[in-house]
């Protein structure tokens, strides 16, 4: 927290409220459900976090770096915080995300005492370092779900449903110390592996589905995230052609992803093999992402992408190709940006094969 | 969509723009990330929805009730939802949920041409009632819920870790088609029983523990919620009354929860079984809360609620008492709202104590 009032006086404001569920994990290190806390971070003086009943008790206990505040029945949250900023003369509040209602309400109460400003991006500069302590964690989160995608190996047969081996990866994952999943877990097979984003279903795979298996155990609230292709069965040349290309796409971006690349150029890296084997029309999304407190969080590695990569981001480095009417494959690990090179977190084989 | 349109005319709009993933998802049936999806839902003609790349072949093979637009690399979305808006001759335009930086960067766009009127509750107009094909998906989450729980009877012995309860109940909703879970699963032993929203630890379970175990399955996206608390061992007296007072306040609850009752009413016939009992300091948060696509959503049954409870609402029921230093109870049920009566949709014993 004190790292972030080092943004303030840059940043032209001399307060932070605190909206986002995950940036006040990241602050008090408690967890509350969407818009149910709230974190006021002056720049002088303790922060306060203002909770509802339901979590006062063990906010109390467990929240770090704040002292924590009621909203009784009946109370205005919002009131309660125009209160507190007037009270300690706050003439410039930061905000990381209010939605629009909640903002012209904010506004209207502290016009002509305190100015209201958008500041997205300003916790990221914070989170996108993870220090050793997160390290550790998202290190197991990693561990965990390596074992979860070997679970998959070891159960997948033709004739599963998806959710089938969802449970049987899911819990892998739960017995080794998982606190939950990261995502819902996704088990697209046969033509639906052609969606990236295909959940999981009642299908029944068939012998000589590609299946895309991507899921992540969570681990004292941090993130993993691992794809491996899988065939049911024997795969064909063209599945394991495609699977090369793909895996060769993975390693040239993990060559290329070091402290002080840009993340558009690490996406190139992989879409430049993908466009050498000619399926370049069918990568159809960004290289990978951030991860963390949450699944989604910079840096992003896509062609648009204006990121440049830091000792300490973790990210995913995720190629893909998807034809429609064929199938889908894509691999994924987590990998860690050190300053000399990028460490795998996640680790596993890429055989498209199952061992039976 | 066409029973939206019917709200139009009343709210003084002729478009609507559905930003939020849930509402996106009850309207199409496709299921995109936070932010990931935009549904420009006019008066006449048919609705637009803007995906990008990652989702657009499953877009157009899935969803439904509108025709799909990719944003391509590089592209505007916000551009190419004012730039149809103005095309449609939109003049007046609802939305569900906009971040103040996105409502400003749409409201400047469409300035002189076209208002954007925040219209929050007008989704929840229709999804706070449930249809026969929705109330099939419903029961079918309700029904593996009851089924994990009962697994949780079966397995919870002393020594166990709350996590690895969770690993036995997941499994078992996932074997009876699980798709997920409707939220991270509870599992909250000891003292940490007293924290409502406890979440779900490493902790070792001990003898005599009071474990609040609250957990949903997800079926084809609909929710369930379901919570009993059990001890670990031989229950002590305090423990077998403490939970026999919010058995009867549940009863009472779900007695009284009938069409045109008041929320507030219901929640009143909870809270007043628990503070005959002398234990009204203790019940720190609302009786409960629909559920659908969404875990949380409206009507809130609670002291503050202006709801009135409607034929084909479903809601939770679930008092529940947390003493600090001593341990938290609670029970929880999915209720249908019907005309007479509630119809519970979650079935299971109420027992503390664990068959051995």
């Amino acid at each position: 927290m004190s790292l972030l009032k080092d943004f303030f006086l840059r940043s032209g404001i001399n307060g932070f409220l605190v909206m986002n569920e995950f940036n006040v994990l990241y602050f008090t290190g408690f967890r509350v459900e969407h818009g149910r806390g709230r974190l006021l971070i002056p720049m002088d003086g303790e922060a306060a976090f203002y909770v509802y009943g339901v979590d006062y008790e063990a906010a109390k206990v467990e929240a770090k770096n704040c002292y924590v505040e009621v909203i009784k029945r009946g109370e205005d949250a919002n009131r309660k915080i125009v209160e507190r900023i007037m009270q300690l003369n706050i003439k410039s509040i930061g905000f990381d995300s209010l939605n629009s209602i909640t903002y012209f309400k904010l506004n209207r109460a502290l016009r002509g005492f305190c100015k209201l400003k958008p500041k997205p991006k300003l916790t990221w500069k914070l989170r996108i370092i993870k220090d050793e302590d997160e390290l550790l964690l998202m290190r197991k989160a990693a561990e965990i779900t390596s074992e979860g995608m070997k679970a998959a190996y070891d159960v997948l047969k033709p004739g599963m449903k998806e959710y089938e081996v969802a449970a049987e990866i899911e819990y892998a994952m739960r017995k080794r110390g998982s606190w939950g999943t990261s995502f819902e877990t996704i088990v697209a097979s046969g033509l639906r592996s052609a969606f990236p984003h295909g959940w999981c279903t009642d299908r029944k795979i068939e012998e000589g589905d590609l299946v895309v298996i991507d899921v992540g155990a969570t681990y004292r609230f941090y993130r993993a995230d691992m794809t491996r292709t899988l065939v049911a069965g024997e795969p064909s040349k063209k599945q394991e052609l495609m699977l090369q290309e793909v895996v060769k796409a993975q390693e040239a971006a993990v060559k290329s992803a070091i402290a002080g690349a840009k993340a558009k150029e690490v996406d190139a890296s992989a879409r430049e093999v993908i466009k050498r084997a000619g399926l370049e029309e069918y990568f159809v999304h960004g290289l990978g992402h951030g991860i963390g407190l949450e699944v989604h969080e910079p840096p992003a590695l896509s062609p648009e992408s204006k990121d440049r990569l830091k000792a300490g981001n973790v990210i995913t480095i995720e190629p893909g190709v998807y034809v429609v009417g064929f199938g889908g494959i894509r691999v994924e690990d987590v990998v860690l940006i050190r300053k000399k090179g990028a460490e795998l977190l996640t680790h596993g084989p890429y055989a498209l094969r199952i061992q039976t």
